[in-house]
């Protein structure tokens, strides 16, 4: 019998989900902290190199249109994601670049060219985390006076994204000719109007930027509602999510996978990615001591205020010291952020926590899984549920930074290349190749009728 | 009678106006030419390098949301703007970052939040053109069928400016306290709501980005239509125009700065470039050879079509060698770029051209002026308008790139420095400071009332 060659190992997919001073509200009031780095890009570039030394697959900015939270509690106002991640490019070579923009706010047109313009200054690093705004604050910033409902946001998402594709595709990969000698420059049956006309949109095309490297950059999708999972099964090439078990990562992971095969996919062409806060020690008694130095600097009084407003109550119906009362509204009743609702009050029920314990473990990881360790405990948690079929990969959330990015990248990352689990370098030069995912083909490839682009012409 | 200090000589500002391979739009055909530089960022790299070795104020892209111009012909789209000018901060320290963006198909609060980025991400060198982008063929890539009338156009474009300063002055400059000890990290006092209600936005604000380095980005104005006029006497700091002749560029000049006075502002506060196409040899001959070089690599067939477009009139009405017809439209019946259409045809009716004559003239420089000549006539030309009244300095838009902005920079620029009417080094930072104007005051900065921001909070 002839040796075999041992099949690869299945390999984690780790993205580093960035934000100023960390993901522990109260980071910022560290000594290490700037408190002025949401607006450094230099903070930004030096935190996308250490992701880039730890071989990671990503780093990801969160967005929304609107500034958002308490400004005398922690920082807030945060540079534009595409901007930013622009900036980052051109500071590192392989690290994938993951924004996020709004379908609710803004046209396809628009961002589906500033996403095939950053892959193009990147080489084939972007990525866009489509979301869709809740919330009333970000509407008035638009001339409206409150979100669209749920389903139409997610209906006017879909569209958008599907927009996008048909502009991404609208030149084929080969239209320049670049004739020179016959003074032929692009092939009009190449590029070619989408004339798309839908319930939300109407966008004629082409797009006026060539296809990209990567052909579509990546889509990240992050709600987990119905209307999120159901867009994500059709359209996310990853999914960040929020898990506070070991169970509902399964069942989430299972669901989705499932949903994903119903729309006509390969399972494995979505990457599921729940979130972690690793608040990392070398002993577990100084991991705990940076956790517990972190929550005491929490201000709970504003922290009630943010907490009643997700909640829809009032602040003075949540006593510090009791449990959340019983009668909150359900999730049906939820306009925006459903499952993230949905999540804090389980958390809450099951743990049995009073308010300001919540606060304290919202505090740290806005309903992220916050898991405190030594970096082989860290390193253990992760590969728990990567091995118990709850996650194809992490999103890191370091609840400071830069250091817990630091501790994460030199701490964790080489345990989990010693078990096999991880890359020791980059294989691939885009954001797709880290992920493992093709590069898609062109819709409009084979059709017979392309259609001559003679568009928008002036001296 | 005690020594004087002579008065230091008026300084002209240079713009350098970049366009993937070059103004003349045969350029690409060029041995030189790369036919793919319009999405490679290092050729834009290099460019901005060149123009910095210079010491030029700034760089400058031209933009509308819409395949641009015949793909067969010529090198057609290009990567949006604010990512590509973001990707060449990193490529250099001091030169300015002008992008162009459209007020007709862009939200204010987005557009502000970009450009309020850009500043931060470059130090402070971020200028804005704004256009109000004319023609149906962008329109339909926004659901619209056709562009909105001229007049509304650019009362949109006014209101747009003012919703995008209130937006860059809804932080004060000392908002952020960043009080670790108490954990007070901004001053609800200084970040406010804008509450704008106008006829064509409603935008409550406050930006989510602290105020930005210049405090407003530069603003830039493009168009010379009577509302394009009155516009940039309200709103710019720099305008770019086009003229032929002395007397044109000077009587748009007075008008101007008339104007700008009678808007209540500083005529210096508003810098008037006018573009010029230079065509650079080191004999005369050889600048000649260039240019006919250049002009025998358009193929007039094709750009009689999109001549004929602007000109609102069928191909075969234009034979190539008879001058234009008489009867054509006035500008009051042009919707679009109503200025450049007057430029076109009085060209042409003043100096008697024919078709064939026209598309050259146009392929060069578009109805810019084209200045064909040694460094010493082109630098001669540039002091002549500029000590005519008709100028405050130049938009350079070289025919081919690299080498026709490697020839400005490193034969042209000398000359002007030494007849000292060009730095021979940046003294300030931003682009505000190359242009000489002041930082703006912010507008809400001594209102009483400033108003709680207390904003869209969730977890």
């Amino acid at each position: 019998m002839a040796s075999q060659t041992p099949s690869p190992q299945r390999q984690l997919h780790l993205n580093a989900f960035l934000m100023s001073t960390g993901h522990h509200e109260a980071s910022w009031r560290l000594p290490e902290s700037d408190p002025h780095a949401g607006s450094r890009v230099e903070h930004y570039q030096q935190l996308a190199r250490t992701a880039e030394r730890g071989k990671l697959d990503s780093i990801f900015f969160a967005d929304s249109p609107v500034l958002f939270g308490e400004v005398g509690r922690r920082p807030a106002g945060k540079l534009e994601p595409t901007v930013l991640l622009t900036a980052i490019a051109g500071a590192t070579k392989r690290i994938g670049l993951i924004a996020t923009a709004s379908t609710t706010y803004n046209e396809p047109f628009n961002l589906a060219r500033r996403f095939a313009s950053v892959d193009w200054v990147s080489g084939g690093r972007a990525g866009w985390n489509v979301v869709t705004t809740a919330g009333p604050d970000a509407a008035r910033n638009f001339g409206v006076d409150d979100q669209p409902a749920h389903a139409v946001r997610y209906e006017r998402a879909a569209e958008f994204i599907e927009v996008a594709r048909k502009l991404w595709d609208s030149w084929q990969d080969d239209a320049i000719l670049a004739d020179k000698a016959d003074g032929v420059w692009g092939d009009a049956e190449k590029i070619r109007t989408i004339d798309h006309e839908g319930r939300h949109f109407r966008v004629r095309g082409p797009l006026n930027v060539p296809r990209s490297p990567q052909g579509h950059p990546l889509i990240v999708q992050a709600g987990s509602s119905e209307n999120g999972k159901e867009l994500a099964a059709r359209y996310a090439d990853a999914v960040f999510t929020a898990h506070q078990t070991l169970a509902d990562a399964q069942e989430f992971y299972r669901d989705l996978k499932a949903r994903t095969a119903a729309a006509g996919r390969n399972p494995e062409s979505i990457k599921i990615l729940p979130g972690i806060v690793p608040v990392i020690g070398a002993t577990e008694k100084q991991a705990l001591e940076l956790e517990r130095e972190l929550d005491r600097l929490i201000k709970p009084e504003y922290a009630r205020i943010q907490l009643a407003k997700t909640l829809r109550v009032n602040p003075e119906d949540l006593p510090l010291d009791r449990q959340l009362p019983a009668d909150l509204p359900s999730e049906d009743e939820i306009e925006g952020a459903k499952s993230r609702y949905t999540l804090i009050v389980q958390l809450a029920r099951r743990e049995q926590l009073t308010v300001r314990q919540l606060i304290g473990r919202l505090g740290g990881g806005r309903g992220h899984r916050t898991f405190t360790g030594t970096p082989v405990q860290v390193a253990d948690a992760i590969q728990e549920w990567f091995d118990g079929g709850a996650a194809d990969g992490f999103n890191i959330m370091p609840p400071v930074l830069p250091s817990g990015l630091d501790a994460f990248v030199d701490r964790v990352v080489p345990i989990l290349q010693e078990r096999g689990l991880f890359r020791t370098d980059y294989t691939g030069r885009t954001l797709r190749d880290h992920y493992g995912l093709a590069r898609p083909g062109n819709q409009y490839a084979d059709a017979g009728a392309a259609q001559l682009a003679s568009i928008g012409a002036a001296f």
